[in-house]
């Protein structure tokens, strides 16, 4: 008897530098991956092909987590297309339409940040949580919900970067969004550490000025996602929460603004926010679940 | 033959002024209710059991919308307890066992926020939204969230009047929330209206200065839970919002406030702010449906 090949699912995380392209039996038994540079469309997609072609055989699903802003209304005209994106070349780019008639499987699609919460949801930090909160805070700040196991789409999909929160009356730093200005992602994502402190956030470590402010605006929208949501768990990644003491700061803020209303035992548990347990790990991965229940 | 009787579903809507009683075959069918003040547990409880006993034998399922905070999770010791709560005497009413010791049918139990939403998904302003959100704006401001169907739990429960918004600069009111001064209910609320302008809401209908600081609160509201769930419909009801040119008003604030950054065709219509239609039938109605799942 010879040995049954076991069935395949791709994944792809397309972000503005770099896409990520794996195969393999589920999340957790990744056989190949491979990165790509974020070039045009054209040559970034056909790439991302070629790597999958010698699987095309034993392929039964892909899953496509991409940055955005990106249509994800199955009942769209352009579903499957990146909307209109900052990002040069790549605005109205048909992603989905293109690896469907190229590789023929059914494919799943959703954004990146969805796609690493719902990773952190299945094999993470997140596990069993409802819902589940997913913030990451790099060079822009993005989020993501998971409700009963599934991210949150609506209209579009969440920018939880740009909520509005109070400025600290001892910061008159006007932000960096070019379109709100100080809006959570203008006062508190990496590019805005850098900005205000004249210098990247991983040579500020010793300035504690520098994370008290930054725990300040980050702990209003925990404060203000906890009202909304009453989530189970929040996960604070990204590459500023590398600054792993931020977490507990965060924390203690949180407690301090809500002036104890409406707290829970989750909310009060040091747990209640916590870093991925995936690292970089948890896009990939959590396209990778996207693409598996293509197949339930 | 004699006529087959009905089964009946019960639902008691429970508010720090008054309870209201319905039954009926369904949400849209009830045949009798009555309203009772909200006095002591002891006394309140017992009127709203002597509504019920005379149809306690067609009795199939009862539901209950309460006031909150209240426990909400199946697995806890206290669960169907008001937790504590300014309201006097209601702190650790176990009001769940009470009912189920009494009437022996399964309850359904949830806030009245939670109940009232639910009720304007299945039969009102919100069918078919998802996520759909639901804000009242009273005396104070509460709010729920409606995903799949089903109102959002997580940790305790929604309570997203206390979210912390950036205040005008032209506004120094210190806000009225006993927690935490100048949260959206502490800027936002009737109350503080009241309490700002030293008149109530409905007697300063022709002062425009109050709507336009009014609407420039809620449409950072609007703002913040569009980034955060990017819903499809934000229902926005309560006694404030009896001003009815508050819906417009609102809306321009909440694309002004945007910058056009991650709006759908969705969030641009002029329906996205909606008017409840059920009015303030909205709470008993989602409470039946809660009641009337039980059985299916």
């Amino acid at each position: 008897m010879s040995p049954t090949i076991p069935k395949l699912i791709g994944a792809i995380e397309g972000g503005g530098t770099k896409f990520v392209c794996a195969v393999g039996t589920d999340a957790l038994n990744i056989s190949h991956s491979t990165t790509i540079p974020t070039t045009t469309p054209q040559e970034t997609l056909q790439k991302c092909l070629d790597f999958f072609l010698p699987f095309k055989k034993d392929l039964i699903s892909l899953g496509i987590g991409c940055f955005g802003p990106i249509d994800l209304k199955p009942t769209s005209p352009t579903y499957g297309h990146i909307l209109n994106t900052p990002k040069k070349h790549w605005s109205q780019s048909d992603v989905v339409g293109y690896f469907s008639r190229k590789l023929g499987v059914p494919i799943a699609w959703d954004t990146d940040v969805n796609a690493a919460a719902l990773g952190e949801w299945e094999h993470g930090a997140g596990q069993n949580c409802n819902p589940l909160v997913y913030i990451t805070v790099g060079t822009g700040v993005g989020g993501a919900v998971i409700v009963q196991g599934d991210p949150i789409h609506g209209a579009l999909h969440p920018e939880m970067g740009h909520i509005l929160i109070p400025q600290d009356p001892s910061d008159d730093f006007p932000g960096i969004c070019p379109f709100h200005g100080n809006c959570l992602e203008g006062l508190a994502s990496g590019t805005a550490i850098a900005e205000r402190w004249k210098k990247p956030g991983q040579k500020l470590s010793v300035n504690p000025e520098v994370w008290e402010l930054e725990a300040t605006y980050l702990a209003h929208a925990v404060l203000n996602l906890s009202m909304i949501l009453s989530p189970e768990r929040i996960i604070l990644g990204g590459g500023v929460m590398q600054q792993t003491h931020l977490h507990q700061l965060v924390h203690q803020k949180y407690l301090h603004l809500s002036q104890n209303y409406a707290l829970s035992a989750i909310n009060r548990a040091e747990n209640y926010l916590s870093a991925p347990f995936l690292g970089n790990r948890a896009g990939i991965c959590g396209v990778m679940v996207l693409a598996s229940r293509l197949n339930c």
